[in-house]
């Protein structure tokens, strides 16, 4: 298994990506060769010259930013880090690509260059959460902010084959995130999507699914479109600062005890890092005739390896046939190509 | 200052409404007078034969299920707790009116009965989140599920004049909910508002926030459409649930000392508190033309005597002459009724 990595890609640079690479490459399964991709000399360096015999590098001249606006930054950059590590996928010179860099870019770079799986409209972006069932596909967390009833369904089918495969559920329940159980909540399209879902034989849908639900095993995979499922992640970031910033309140008030509070601390690390989509192994990219891994900008060594092989993984595990499979599947499907 | 209660709204019953009355009463400013509306005889059962002189009962002989749909509900049902409740206000027999029933009705029937303030095109929910700078109001969370930009601008406009009264801030910032800061993040709701926010000259808008910024205090006013604002709401609700889950897990692995643990339930218990928009007092329908404020189903004696106080503070700071005389204000103005 051959898998490109975004050298550029993340807010740490070059070092920790390629010190991540390492450790996948020593820990990874037989086989597991790796590209990095970038500009090499800052490569090499990272390197420090260490020669791995299953690492070699390609060069890209140019780096797309944290905050470039992704499609302009994929047209005119064709020889970004991004660009070269999903063309390398498309030459098939790599069977997958793993970026912690622009996640717009990635999206973008990866469906000029890889295209689309046979059924699928628009890619999605999964993460897996904890919850009290052991866990939840949710997706679309950031690939489409605006979002048809098609789209949503095409996110089931992609989520269930995922859910499969991760949580190790035969028949991955699938709920709509709405704001009410009835089917008659929620705004247009949710309401258009939810009689698409009850049609489509692919996949078990329980129905809606509510906020407080995404934790609670209500469900194995939770549909949303993008821009929920982006601030939805992001806000669950958000809350354990915050309640790290109350133990320290708590702390100074004298409420709690210093001993109480590191034990506290300790927790909410804990279940931060099973938040983290990057500790997770990356958020795959579903729906693209490839494999893309992204990983959070922030990504640790530790995230960035963790990616790598759920990228050998997911080409080991042939995701992407099981979901071509499942859209060429028995009549009922009502998911096509627009 | 007169406040209509709604004796059947909640989960739990008329008792829990009349105990928190009665509480609201024993510590509401002096001249506050409670109307408790709803099935006479349960109220009396409840009131347990109290005479109290400035709590007085209302019959009324219907109640809206917290299931039932909202507009079926309420054009059926003339005569819920919540239509007289609500007809109270229209009729200048109440200043305001309180509920932990179905909010979808409550928001219906305080549209119906109570009509819009001048400038408002769509009432909006608003909530008050804890943060790190001491809180943000959170509007719509759950009045619209679909909007359109100019929605959102009265909104902004709105949660300005009720944060300028809740927080104690003379200019509250006004940050839109997007998934990015850059002002082409988005959907086209989001990119559109953005600009109709800039050209509002009655609020400080200060761009756009992400869901992380929620809690960390980058605004005061956090403008969202209440499809977004209802998932991140409850989504919230979730999380201590799955951290004390969490907790419980690690005890019984061993992780972590019963003690230790039993703090951190504690201090979760706090910050749950302080997120639970019932503890908080309810949270206010701004927008028509009366004072409605919606409680958590949920709703224990303590949040329903906050709920009323609540209203009774809306009354006497006459919040809604405040928001119309926003809307009159200087040109620049661009939010108007449709």
């Amino acid at each position: 298994v051959r898998i490109a990595v975004d050298a550029m890609g993340g807010d740490q640079g070059p070092q920790v990506v390629v010190e991540g690479a390492l450790q996948a490459v020593g820990r990874g399964p037989s086989g597991l060769e790796l590209i990095l991709v970038g500009r090499e000399e800052e490569i090499r360096r990272a390197l420090g010259g260490a020669e791995v015999p299953s690492v070699r590098v390609v060069h890209a001249s140019e780096v797309i930013g944290m905050s470039e606006a992704p499609a302009a930054a994929v047209r005119k950059k064709k020889d970004s880090s991004i660009a070269v590590g999903t063309r390398l996928v498309k030459q098939g010179q790599a069977d997958g690509f793993v970026s912690a860099g622009n996640t717009g870019a990635v999206v973008a770079s990866s469906l000029v260059n890889m295209g689309r799986l046979a059924g699928v409209s628009r890619p999605a972006i999964a993460t897996l959460w904890p919850s009290t069932t052991g866990g939840a596909v949710v997706l679309d967390v950031g690939a489409n902010y605006e979002c048809v009833p098609k789209n949503l369904v095409q996110f089931a089918v992609m989520g269930t084959v995922y859910a499969r495969y991760h949580l190790g559920v035969e028949r991955p329940r699938v709920g709509l995130l709405n704001i009410g159980e009835e089917r008659s909540k929620g705004n247009d399209l949710v309401r258009e999507s939810y009689s698409l879902l009850e049609a489509e034989s692919a996949i078990n849908f329980v129905g809606n699914v509510e906020g407080r639900d995404v934790f609670n095993g209500a469900a194995d995979v939770v549909v949303c479109d993008g821009f929920v499922g982006n601030v939805i992640l992001k806000f669950s970031e958000s809350i354990f600062s915050f309640l790290s910033h109350m133990v320290r309140d708590e702390i100074r008030r004298g409420v709690v005890a210093k001993a109480g509070a590191l034990l506290m601390r300790g927790a909410f690390s804990n279940v931060r890092a099973q938040l983290d989509y990057a500790e997770y192994g990356g958020a795959p990219l579903l729906g693209v005739n490839g494999v893309t891994i992204i990983s959070h900008g922030k990504s640790s060594e530790r995230a960035i390896k963790n990616a790598i092989l759920a990228a050998a993984r997911t080409v080991t595990e042939q995701v992407n046939g099981h979901i071509e499979a499942s859209f060429k599947g028995p009549v009922g499907h009502v998911a096509e190509v627009s």
